[in-house]
């Protein structure tokens, strides 16, 4: 079950003026639920995004990029789940396409001027018909105050829907941010999660976007892990309409950065607490580094072993095995002597062992809430580094042996 | 259950001349089991080791390279399970030397021809007064032919023991080696496995030893994974006596290293059959690659994803699984049009999606086996890498939640 993970509440997602949201049952993969989400912009927003690194990247991830490199203005966005049309070779390319052009045809705009996004079993060929044959339908659907539903068609394993928004007062205008975001297993995103997006009402221009949708996906989805399988998916996409009148210039930039940034780590996190099998929420974060990235490197190795996970899962203060994982992380001049290890406000390793402070009952303790900050303090320097992920259950091997997802 | 791992058999484990074995109940975390092991080596006989990396090496490691380091005949060695002795600090450290002393005064030889080895759980004391109790009992009843009850002295999680003989030709002389190692989880070598004992009657000089025994290591117990945590413990110790009269030299070490790595392939397998929860023992060939570097990096992938090892475990063809762990190995300019993908003797994926000649009842055929090869053709060069792993069952999170090992 998610980890302490609200649902959103349909009134509360505010809509993006410039922003129009439609889905439908496509049938894609089952019957009888929403599995197709088409989103169309107004004339005059920007729009930027980062994408999986991974090799074997999806053909809507190849053909989103190449749409959006043809640097005609973005006018939809059209996502399905059932099918992540990656390992589809020449005919997945085709398949995305052809989604771009019936949809584009619906709405009177070029084929590049629409972009792809597919989630769901990996190396199956994307039915195009059933997507195209969806698309009246949700095209007919659209309107403004439609977060809700959308962020509940691009669900797949996920138990809960991640949606937020928020309000901040740029130039002299209140704007809106609104994100959702879909994503419970095979999350290590590298440059972004499986899917994620935010649209603003402010006014961004497009390197500045760019600039911001990286800036945000390092702060949020770049920083957690459910089991270390970087999807071949992933994207963020970040959306500027400009409808509200504020332009978002060098003075105003901040403060836009952190409203975007806060709701990209509020959907990240929301992935983690929604992540297959999770009972615990858990921030590893590391400081007294040298630099970030080996902060980074030790947090991930603690966040990856199934050791450390499976303790959590089991709420067994076995932490030496978080010791060990710290070890093999790869740091080869680590002090171990000058190590501390935290779990919340306990200290449980110092001096290459055990603190003598430690008591059994009071690792127990913190093991068995929701939620645990697990701290290393390297003592080499002030760089740190956060890493959230969740712990490894029973229901992970469930849902992944069990289901073809 | 152990995929495929037929316990030892107590009379085929030949002893090797110039090696006793004794083990003893000491009670060191649950009573009414071996838990001690004690090896001596009649003098002339060479030692060469190699040890974990990881940061947090136990205590007995740093004791055992000190004193192997110290250049005098190694004497015997000592193994107690149920407690690692690492994460414990300068007490830790003053604990394994303990050791070493008082089976160095019943031995009557200097505390730094022993060489201690530790496995269990990590982060608690050692307790040296039980081992130094126990010590006796160990002594009392060293024998040649005792590597039968020795390997199961050493067991931690593991269900079967791993031990196996062999016989070679060397110098027109019969040489034998018989080599033990314990593992089951925390088991993703560097250097070395958890823990693995190999001995040979011939005479090997100790500079030629120290090579042989890397070469065996990377042949086999670093080509291995269970759940990608490098263990504080590793170590593979080679023994040679020397008793067979057969010296090897140049012309003699080919026949000798094929037959040290092949027992030390035998009990690395072993281990990985015995993988905690284990149900299926996986090969994973990567070929065609431009080094072994890289090879190793995507076959290492491809063995950690918990999501592959799921599938596998459920029998579930979902390969698209393997190839997202293959695009996100980190080879950064693999290019997947050329890749091919096999299971067994069935091509899975060409071209950058699943041939056309694959079909899902035959992927089906080769994933309801209990040892399957994953072959990962590159088309980029010439090099290969080969590593064993097993499945990710509910049993792993069962073994890995429930007891503190």
């Amino acid at each position: 079950m998610p980890v302490k993970l609200n649902a959103p509440v349909a009134g509360e997602l505010l809509p993006v003026p410039g922003v129009l949201l439609g889905t439908a049952e496509a049938g894609i993969k089952r019957t009888s639920r929403k599995d197709l989400l088409v989103v169309t912009l107004d004339e005059g927003a920007t729009v930027a995004g980062v994408f999986t690194l991974n090799r074997f990247c999806a053909a809507p991830v190849t053909v989103a990029k190449a749409h959006l490199a043809s640097g005609k203005p973005v006018r939809a966005l059209v996502v399905n789940t059932g099918n992540a049309n990656a390992g589809t070779g020449e005919q997945g390319v085709a398949a995305a396409r052809a989604t771009c052009e019936a949809l584009a045809t619906l709405l009177a705009c070029a084929p590049e001027q629409v972009l792809p996004y597919s989630t769901g079993v990996i190396m199956e060929q994307l039915p195009a018909d059933k997507i195209v044959a969806g698309l009246p339908q949700a095209v007919s659907g659209l309107k403004a105050d439609n977060w809700f539903d959308a962020a509940h068609a691009i669900m797949t394993t996920d138990i809960v829907a991640k949606a937020v928004s928020r309000r901040v007062a740029i130039a002299g205008k209140t704007v809106t941010v609104t994100g959702m975001a879909k994503g419970s297993g095979m999350i290590h995103p590298n440059m972004a999660t499986m899917l994620g997006y935010i649209a603003t009402d402010a006014a961004i221009p497009q390197p500045m976007l760019q600039e911001m949708v990286k800036a945000a996906a390092d702060a949020s989805f770049n920083c957690i892990t459910v089991d270390g399988d970087t999807s071949t998916n992933d994207a963020l996409m970040l959306i500027a309409t400009g409808k509200s009148g504020a332009a978002v210039g060098p003075a105003e930039r901040a403060a836009m950065q952190a409203a975007i940034s806060e709701v990209a780590i509020h959907l990240a996190q929301g992935i983690v607490r929604d992540g297959e099998g999770a009972t615990k929420f858990m921030t590893i974060r590391v400081e007294g580094g040298r630099d970030s990235a080996e902060c980074k490197q030790i947090a991930y190795a603690v966040a990856h072993s199934p050791l450390v996970k499976t303790a959590f899962f089991a709420s067994d203060p076995n932490l030496g095995r978080i010791l060990a994982a710290i070890g093999y992380a790869g740091v080869a001049d680590l002090d171990v002597q000058r190590l501390r290890l935290y779990l919340d406000d306990v200290l449980v390793a110092e001096n290459g062992g055990r603190a003598a402070s430690y008591r059994e009952e009071d690792g127990q303790r913190v093991m068995k809430q929701e939620d645990i900050t697990v701290r290393v303090a390297l003592g080499r320097g002030d760089a740190s580094a956060t890493v959230w992920t969740c712990d490894f259950s029973y229901d992970y091997v469930k849902i992944n042996a069990s289901y073809r997802s």
